[in-house]
């Protein structure tokens, strides 16, 4: 199933997005539910393995009542609104992406091991939202779509083999860095993190919808040129490696978001350097896990 | 005051820390009052600029009701639970500490502005919690205590001259560190985010009773032997400059918990190296704040 979130007059509500792109209202089911049920995904998710049952069998037996619109109607937001913890994301995954960076910045001397930063909860956009940008904070904004990877079952020291069915669901996550910041200040989290810049969603597709993780399109456009076009088999630690490696030092919990870097074709790599600037459009997909689109707009002061 | 948290039968409950060292159980308090009011310190730091003022008002109409007992006797946890959002932390921040660093591992090559970087909201422990360690994981466990800012007023663009106006507190925070995973990995995350690694409290010292936040004593023993001894006057960027800083991106919000850097003595820095080993025993203390202390434990496989 594929799972998003909406405004309403009554806050954010969860949505179950049906086959025919029909919205069923999963706040709204669990409210008329006679027992106790979340109100969120995230609280939804925080059931741990019998979350995609319970949520299913909701919609069916709601049938077509609480149909909030379509998803061509909903206004849809980040689909987990506000995150628990930072998005932990991997730099240097891809190894086309490593040589455009090293042709840009020199040498980035990397180790075998996962290089982990994170990106601040506020950082966090909607998947559709206008993203603002000022000269006083970056003249260097840069796109990066991703693959995002939520945790739905929590674990510690999780084997490879296993690690897969800790996954709740996919999504688009587009990793906007402000280059200049993120470069110049040597640690990444400042310039992976201005406020409401990086777009998440449109949905999560629950792991059971997406067969072959590693092997889906990824897809970048500004301005409807494409500018990233590559696949996620080409990762250099794959989802299971990079799921084991958090699990080394911390428990994951149902409700991470891991971001698994961005392949070549962002603006740092280009010949001359290109980045966002006030009037551009940011379109990023994922095959199977739909299609962002984001204005980029001059910050009011 | 002084506030704190502490276990109960019936989860965390917020305490104030009376001027005898007794601890009135707040969570009780707000529950025993007429009006709806917060039940944990990290609710009530969310009131904003009238959290202190109301927080004093009901401790003071208390009396001597609802006293959970001493300071000494309760087993105090990490002061506002769970984190809602990583640990802001600035890295090199005092001079001498640089210092010792590029003696060790070479040339740092530091920009002038803060360089940011951030703590898992899983790696904070309580300040006489046992610190967990396997050599699976590291074998270069270091210490580093530091003043821990915790914001108390939402605020974006915020000038230097105004910033102490957004603080609620001061606390003391070990930013314990794996050195080989923070410096082999290259993005410093991991090596400081090890799962319960680093102690927060015992309590946040409301502002007012911080007449000079940057005047300060820090000290750090390992068994005994004093490892670290300097003073917050020594930063290079000021507790109002870091926090300007941040605000030019986020918008700082109540609850974020900010860390200042280190001073120098931490293990990495001592001819030859050296580490945190089961059995040791960690103490960490800032003038006014109190003095952590904790024993260093092999990881239970």
């Amino acid at each position: 199933m594929r799972f998003c979130s909406f405004p309403t007059d009554d806050g954010l509500h969860a949505g179950a997005v049906l086959d025919d792109d029909l919205v069923a209202d999963l706040t709204e089911l669990a409210g008329a539910h006679s027992g106790s049920l979340p109100r969120t995904l995230l609280d939804w998710i925080g059931l741990g393995d019998e979350a995609v049952e319970r949520l299913t069998d909701l919609c069916a037996s709601a049938g077509r009542s609480h149909i909030a619109g379509s998803l061509a109607d909903l206004q849809l937001t980040e689909p987990l609104g506000r995150l628990p913890r930072n998005v932990i994301c991997v730099g240097a995954n891809y190894r086309e992406h490593i040589e455009e960076s090293e042709e840009a910045v020199g040498p980035l001397d990397l180790p075998d091991e996962p290089v982990w930063f994170t990106k601040d909860v506020r950082s966090i956009c909607g998947p559709y939202d206008d993203i603002a940008t000022s000269d006083k904070v970056t003249g260097q904004l840069d796109w990066e779509v991703e693959l995002a990877v939520v945790i739905g079952r929590a674990g510690r020291n999780i084997d490879p083999s296993e690690a897969l069915g800790h996954v709740f669901g996919y999504a688009v996550l587009n990793d906007v860095s402000a280059r200049d910041v993120q470069l110049g200040r040597k640690q990444w989290w400042k310039g992976k993190s201005l406020e409401l810049s990086s777009p998440f969603g449109p949905y999560i597709v629950t792991r059971d919808e997406v067969p072959d993780p590693q092997n889906l399109e990824l897809r970048c456009w500004v301005d409807g040129v494409e500018k990233q076009h590559s696949n996620t088999k080409l990762m250099i630690h794959d989802i299971a490696a990079l799921i084991s490696d958090l699990s080394r030092t911390l428990t994951l919990e149902p409700g991470d978001v891991i971001s698994t870097g961005t392949p070549a074709g962002v603006g740092l790599g280009s010949t001359p350097p290109q980045w966002l600037r006030p009037g551009a459009v940011l379109e990023s997909e994922i095959t199977g896990l739909g299609r962002q689109r984001n204005r980029i707009v001059p910050e009011v002061e």
